[in-house]
């Protein structure tokens, strides 16, 4: 294997990566390094099986009739023995996965590539960092600063304990986590990850401790249907994103065009548009992204009616709580979704920050009317539901049914645990994940190793799995209160002729429609953009914030013809929630002269 | 002002960030809002003088004869009241410096710009936060979750109390520093920065309270000669590098070129091809870049001698303990080196990794001797040298010398501090700061929270200043021990009649040359790579790892006509050190046959 920074006769291909893996196989990386574990059989050949790629799993049963329990990966550890993952030290996520029997490989992606990404070779240091695993051997290779100038002994951390969520049970039961700089080779501690490692230098792709949580996280919930499928760990899915577009995207080169909602997250318009790439809206129902219009759109692409633009070959969907208009696709129309993407060749982006906040449609006074209890304490309310039950009750992703490869699916801890970590993952496949990496490696190193090791003594070490989807039940459960006080709210204090809205059943926001048509000034003459900047300045006065649509529209080089503002329920408790509404509703009707 | 999403007719000017300084000028952040503090003075316009702008700093004095004092911040600060900079909250460098009296204003760099820098736009929901501080207000805009939902009650961190830095004195007299989530508006506390506003979204910028301390921190050391200089905080150089090349360099559309030492730190190489942009060494001597030879090479540039590439111009340095040479260029050599730069109008990029890591020349066995006493009490070895003296010994940086604002400079806690924070800051004129921040919006989001407010909390709260400087004293005098036990170890055990070298001043590296000539295998016609293979490939054998010097090679489309190896002196204990340095000499010996 070349590890030279020569340029010469590099390939992109997966060579490295197998190569790294064969080295560095997960017997080397478990104390219980002479155990035939489950984790040994795992090589690449034995995943390699002659079921058909084509077949989606069916809608009846999606994904869930293989699924990995909780207890097949606390046995699989129990057999792998303790991590062992010293500084720097490389890992694979497929270390950490369970077998992938009865499952095919991946399809090549590489037609998607952008030349940049083709174009980028291996970090020659990071690589050489694979002969640290030599007994005996000392380094004077890379510039890791020792340990021992570490000016941080210790970080201890009060945490709660599941299911005692709220802040004041947390103040009465919670837990201290403590992290040491020295718990892995501490013979009486015997820790996985500490302070002399997470400070330090690691590989782009994340430590190995926190990798194999959200690979295992990721193998509970997706279990995605092809055999070679990787998970890495992200600075966000803001740094995820930009990444991914100029992995897949080439603006000036190739004229690339990215699909996407007609109404979608700003920062994602504003990630694309600087690269050269295109962003072209698909028409969307209460249920998110309109699969026929996306076929017929792609059908009859016609670069010359398009500035010379290529069909475009990437999708990017929200499918859960669409940041704007809170749409959440159903299964169904997930399905055809992924249909309409194979049948057109598309690769998909799948951000799913809010897939956990899914909520009941239901709502009612009664929800409503327990306001007052914000932020007491979630011990005991999902008490009927079983973690299981929770994970069968999400509705599948398109990872978990993409049997081709052809998806990136991007996680987020920044809406159910904290945003300030700067800490997510992608799961793709194995040559999108190793292609992902070559990139992180030179444009951020990976995420920090401090929230890392705080991330991982929380969910994994304090909570474990069980408790970490104890606290998403919970989580799910303050959000649907809020969500229904909002309810509650616009349902009392809108003007209904001329704002209307559909309940959302997962994320954190509210899209209200205006109908301008029905507008004193746009009937005498005025723009909708002018109404709207009208509206929200009315709404500044009288001290509410909420977006304009218009911030959303993916094609921002149109005239808008609708009229939207967007409303969050996520961060005003619930009295100012129900108060900012109201004052809504008066700049609306002040507007309309109503 | 215009914060709608729509493009049409937005400029990348500094229109924004100006806007957005009236309206929340350094009189709404600070809780003395009555008084008329200091800071209330810098306006803009108060900073343009009648300076003459072509005027260098004298080599004489550079740059210290207006040095700002750490009394000077503290009387500062002491003026302005607490800092109050709750969630997410907008803040600008500019409001943390003194008055800049008698400076210029920067020079205008707009033409240095790449189109894609020049097509980004403010982020619409970030640059809505500003209404946040209207009285009041509720807000219904960003989707940041509420503080209560962050599963983390508090962090402590045990940490060293100044001059008592070694481990064992942290143990024994270490202070326990707490973070509560609400310390911000718990009157008994009246902290500054707490978890609630670290664990959720922040600017991209980064926080204002570790905003504050690395724009002091600059002006302590650098004190930019130009007015309306900005710092802005990092997710690491890595990534700060990656961004400033994004934004300088247009390789596919303009053939843009990249200056560099003729050996430069391989990241940046790797972060550079893939953009498309060309790699252009620069010949070097024992103090780094020869400002003659790219003198010669600008004023002689022929694009049809280049495939076309227009005349480079953007600078790419590490002034400082270069990476892999451990070159460092005097003050003389820097301001040659500036002076090449105003001539040819380049960029600068000053990458100071090692800034503080500069170490005296005179090395002996009696320092070599000490070895034994490694990771032994910092306390009192630095006694005679006082804080004002060690800044006055550093060699001043580019940036100090940088009248026209023609240099970004990358500040990294990396290897002073520890590198898993991935937080640095970079320092240029607000109108790159502004590009610089535009794309880290949707690049990164800025640093993990995590990591700023443990650095805030270690090196502004608890240490100060002062403390951080004694921290960076002491720490500078641990790696002169280290070098000092390499500088022994290559003496004793390396072949002097093939192997030279130059002692390092500063870094972490020591850059050894092998007089390729004398080697048998050459001398029958073998390759200067395949030689450095095999000493490499035996040395991994004899249980030491080096660097291969060809890694770092800036025009890796060429052969090598010179062979080296680097090895650092920053992680291995001193006897293994001197082990690896024995093994390396073995190495050589066996290959060259002595």
């Amino acid at each position: 294997m070349i590890i030279n920074g020569s340029g010469a006769g590099r390939q992109p291909s997966s060579e490295l990566v197998n190569g790294n893996k064969t080295e560095q196989s997960a017997r080397h990386f478990h104390s219980n390094s002479n155990d035939v574990s489950a984790l040994e059989t795992l090589g690449p050949a034995a995943k390699l099986t002659d079921a058909d790629p084509s077949e989606i799993p069916p809608a009846s049963a999606p994904g869930r009739q293989n699924a990995v329990t909780i207890n097949d990966i606390l046995e699989r550890r129990a057999k792998a023995g303790r991590l062992i993952a010293p500084t720097a030290s490389y890992s694979d996520s497929d270390m950490f996965k369970g077998p992938q029997v009865g499952k095919p490989k991946s399809q090549s992606m590489d037609h998607h590539l952008s030349p940049e990404s083709l174009s980028r070779h291996p970090c020659a240091l990071k690589q050489a960092a694979r002969h640290l695993k030599t007994p005996g051997l000392i380094s004077l290779g890379g510039g890791l600063p020792c340990a021992e100038y570490f000016p941080i002994e210790s970080i201890t951390l009060k945490v709660p304990t599941p299911p005692h969520f709220s802040e004041a049970a947390t103040a009465s039961s919670g837990a201290e986590v403590r992290i040491g700089k020295y718990d892995v080779t501490d013979p009486l501690i015997q820790g996985t990850y500490d302070l002399s490692i997470a400070l330090n230098y690691a590989q782009a792709t994340g430590s190995a401790q926190l990798s194999r949580f959200v690979t295992e996280h990721t193998e509970l919930v997706h279990n995605p249907p092809y055999s070679d499928w990787r998970s890495c760990l992200t600075v966000g899915s803001t740094g995820a994103l930009e990444q991914t577009l100029r992995m897949l995207c080439d603006g000036p080169g190739r004229g690339d065009c990215l699909l996407t909602e007609e109404y979608s997250f700003s920062t994602a318009l504003e990630t694309a548009n600087p690269l050269g790439v295109k962003v072209v809206g698909v028409k969307m129902d209460e249920q998110g992204l309109l699969p026929e219009a996306m076929d017929e759109l792609l059908s009859g692409w016609d670069p010359k009616e398009r500035e010379g633009r290529r069909k475009p070959h990437v999708l990017y969907t929200v499918p859960s709580g669409q940041n704007p208009t809170g749409a959440t696709q159903g299964l169904e129309r997930r399905r055809e979704v992924y249909e309409v993407a194979r049948k057109h060749d598309l690769f998909v982006i799948e951000d799913e920050p809010y897939y956990y906040i899914q909520m009941p449609l239901e709502t009612g006074a009664t929800t409503a009317a327990k306001e007052g209890e914000e932020g007491a304490d979630g011990e005991g309310k999902e008490e009927e539901e079983t973690v299981e039950s929770f994970i069968s009750s999400l509705i599948p992703s398109l990872l978990s049914m993409d049997v081709d490869g052809r998806v990136l699916r991007m996680d987020s801890f920044s809406k159910v645990v904290v945003p300030g970590s700067r800490v997510g993952w992608v799961t793709a496949s194995e040559q999108i994940i190793e292609r992902y990496i070559r990139h992180a490696e030179v444009c951020n190193q990976g995420p920090s190793g401090i929230s890392q090791v705080i991330l991982y003594k929380l969910l994994d070490e304090q909570w474990g799995h069980e408790g970490y989807f104890k606290w998403l039940m919970n989580l799910r459960g303050e959000y649907t209160k809020r969500r229904d006080t909002m309810v509650a709210a616009v349902e009392k204090f809108l003007p209904k002729e001329v704002v209307s809205w559909s309940v959302p059943v997962a994320g954190m926001f509210y899209w209200l429609k205006v109908d301008h048509t029905q507008h004193p000034g746009i009937q005498a003459g005025r723009t909708i953009l002018e109404v709207e900047e009208e509206i929200f300045d009315s709404c500044i006065a009288k001290g509410v914030l909420v977006a304009r649509g218009s911030w959303f529209r993916a094609e921002q080089d149109t005239e808008p013809n609708e009229l939207f503002f967007r409303a969050t329920f996520a961060a005003a408790t619930a009295e100012n929630m129900t108060e900012a509404i109201r004052r809504f509703g008066e700049a609306v009707r002040e507007s309309f002269k109503l």
